[in-house]
């Protein structure tokens, strides 16, 4: 004998989340089994009304309740730099160091031709066709994406079709992160912050 | 700037569930919203379903689709004895081995007095009854619970509150797990294995 009926589906349904098996599935299904009733409702309404409530900007491809998106209309933001990132939580990330006040683009991943990202599978057309239509608005593009062979190999992918543009492409800095120990970095770290040195 | 405001709400009840973090609740966010809308709704309508679907059987308190369950009414299972786990994933391990066909009754958890988990918040009353209804049907307990500090509370405390129904009462077995390494094993596990050792 097995679970009852329900409990297997929502259990084989949880065991297809990112990272969870078979044993975080079913407790997970316990934990929603203590959970009252009206919690689960909400909840459950909550995940039937996502595809509703949530759309993609028509502009930076980002996950939006609006459309477009509350960055891409914003007056405040700077209308001349875009930060092309991988995913949503990238932007969130941005945005909580307050250190950027341009536009976003969202790709919705990073090349990775093994896994079957091509590039037709990114929102890269999107990209080039905003470039098109933005009349020199445009002067910079940060390439932000994470310092891995897909990150660094969608970046010189897009740069090269973003050449013919004459915008000022930029990439994120490689270097020690702060609190890092020189002894224990790794070498490829440790050579790129010294050719990426400062002068005090 | 945020998440919006309807993956903000999801993201904070995925971070309530057991062993998941912030991050993690993100994950699972942006996952269903890569999903089919259907696929969505179907998920949703078994969590919100769950309190009807399952209820606890009033016989043994595991959940279940009947009630009583499919355990407590089969005729195939032998009615003389009760093995009383914390979690219903317990009946489902045992079931797994195929070595008890014997009943089952599910406590809900161990004793915890720190974490407020105090005897009336187990179904131990409802176990209690159980024996005082059998008609001297029950002649073993088995005490399934798992060996540490809560589970060795539990067992002690039931042990006493069955004694006086003059039952046979077991534990399980307590030794080297298979492809231990005796080099390896903690004391108090190789200290068990010594002391119940068995003749060849």
């Amino acid at each position: 004998m097995s679970y009852p009926s329900t409990i297997q589906q929502l259990v084989d349904s949880f065991a297809k989340f990112p990272g969870i098996g078979e044993k975080s599935a079913q407790r997970f299904v316990f934990y929603l089994l203590r959970q009252p009733s009206q919690e689960l409702i909400r909840f459950a309404k909550l995940i039937m009304n996502l595809p509703d409530a949530i759309t993609v900007c028509r502009v930076c491809c980002n996950y939006s309740e609006k459309n477009p998106c509350a960055y891409c209309v914003s007056s405040s933001r700077e209308q001349s730099m875009i930060c092309v990132v991988a995913y949503s939580h990238d932007v969130r990330a941005l945005e909580r160091t307050g250190a950027y006040r341009g536009l976003y683009h969202v790709l919705g991943g990073t090349l990775n031709i093994l896994d079957g990202v091509t590039p037709d599978k990114l929102r890269i057309k999107e990209l080039m066709e905003r470039l098109r239509n933005a009349n020199k608005k445009i002067q910079e593009i940060i390439l932000g994406f994470n310092p891995d062979l897909e990150g660094e190999s969608t970046a010189l992918y897009l740069s090269k079709l973003i050449k013919p543009y004459d915008l000022k492409i930029t990439k994120l800095a490689r270097g020690l992160p702060r609190g890092a120990d020189i002894e224990y970095a790794d070498d490829i770290t440790l050579a790129e912050a010294l050719k990426a040195r400062r002068e005090l």
